[in-house]
């Protein structure tokens, strides 16, 4: 199942999508309002929210502003350097351990919305990244043989990085929250569309329609069930937390020269069977 | 004024603390319900929040269950190395941008509440901090001499930290977001109660009643004004977002030998008229 979060008179709601069109659930009493209503009524709201699309009024999915898959998710941990090409192309060791840091709701956007070029920077880069988003409460200490049943569905991602604020400090975070530098879409794939663990997909992102990165998502060096382990010795995952899987090499700073991104561009993140991201470029106004 | 989220049959409310007493504003309906709601609804808030607390039924703080300040801040964003004598005491140089990391909601915990030493880590560090509250959202590219009028007040915070997982990678993120590791009280209060920006007031902690740490947050690297202005050429702050503004020298890690938090202990912050948040330790079991 295919879930969209799109804007409608000013407000956020939650549809099915199935093929080009888009069923809007979010008039049915029987079925949560958001996405991550629907993740916490676990099966039965996925059941309830297949029953309430048949009667449910549709629109052609290019004509809807999407949101964000979560717009305000509970935490967002991204994971660093978690493919070993990349690493090296940033001149660093494979890690022993993720390096994790974590993004801000209000640097999120949705499918087909404008990525902002900050005024203060040039050096805006992409990232084609898997977003794993939990579904179930983590039990704290979970096997990583468990790990999997916790994760409702999968998106794609781009974790856009102002280079220069990432590197000001040895912590990336501020270069990782800039406003309107975090897609997240288009849809919410459920789990059991995907192999485990959304292993085995092509990831990759374009650039005006140039190849920039072409990997698969099984060379993550730590993939989705060993990070939620690891991650649960330390803390809660709760319902609708998001995991940001890492990106694997070909960024515009490891380029020679660098390649940054500027307003008119189109970039492209898509992930096999998860779906197609693209975001148009802005300047700041 | 001084306003607390304390725990009442399962639920969180919204207290006004005067002396030894809390009003609760939770049975008012001409109040909102939580300390987000009530910044979300500016002077007319606080205006509301006086006005029902004069008929309020009200208990005795020392047997309330607090809870966080906020206990779902939309955002909290922390600073590492803000005292230049905590830098020193680290190894590090005096840093020229401040080194932003961020934590996440499902860390914090109320005064008096047991910060939990993990299974996995025995290096339990404290860090006293002032907290400042976003009040209005704050506009890109505020100036600096602007900046404070976005803030509606301040709070003691701890950032406790394990310092090993602190360490694991460059990325600090992961050893400031264990569960139950962020004393976040154990009240707020309103910016006009304080000097402005918080500035000139003595910091300190203590370990079962001897001083650890003693300075004075008027030696902050980057102060309250100068760190808003900073974040909103990046970001948009929001109501209810939290600034944590670093520790000053004296933590655990620098000690010799290291001094390390362990069941039984009582770890204390104090900032003057800021308030006095205390909290046990126990193990994770």
């Amino acid at each position: 199942m295919r879930l969209v979060t799109f804007e409608k008179n000013g407000t956020a709601r939650l549809g099915l999508a199935e093929g080009l069109e888009v069923a809007d659930l979010s008039g049915s009493d029987s079925t949560p309002a958001s996405l991550l209503a629907l993740l916490a009524a676990g099966d039965e709201g996925l059941a309830a929210a297949r029953k309430a699309a048949i009667s449910a009024p549709r629109y052609p999915l290019d004509e809807l502003k999407l949101l964000p898959v979560l717009p305000r998710p509970g935490k967002i941990i991204c994971l660093g350097l978690n493919y070993a090409a990349h690493a090296a192309e940033g001149g660093r060791e494979k890690p022993d351990y993720p390096n994790f840091f974590m993004r801000c709701a209000t640097s999120l956007l949705g499918h087909q919305i404008p990525i902002v070029r900050p005024r203060v920077s040039t050096q805006l880069d992409f990232e084609a990244e898997l977003a794993a988003i939990i579904g179930r409460e983590v039990p704290r200490h979970v096997a990583r043989e468990e790990a999997l049943t916790f994760v409702a569905g999968y998106a794609c991602f781009n974790d856009v990085s102002v280079r220069d604020y990432q590197r000001r400090t040895p912590q990336w975070t501020i270069g990782k929250n800039f406003d309107a530098t975090g897609p997240f879409g288009p849809a919410f794939v459920t789990a059991d569309e995907l192999p485990a663990g959304a292993a085995g997909l092509k990831i990759e992102s374009r650039l005006n329609g140039e190849v920039m990165q072409s990997a698969n998502t099984r060379d993550m060096i730590f993939p989705v069930d060993e990070t939620i382990a690891l991650l649960s010795e330390c803390m809660t995952l709760e319902v609708g937390d998001v995991l940001v899987m890492g990106t694997p090499a070909g960024v515009g700073f490891a380029r020679t020269p660098p390649l940054w991104m500027k307003e008119g561009d189109t970039i492209e993140v898509e992930i096999e069977g998860v779906g197609l991201l693209s975001n148009p470029i802005v300047n700041e106004i």
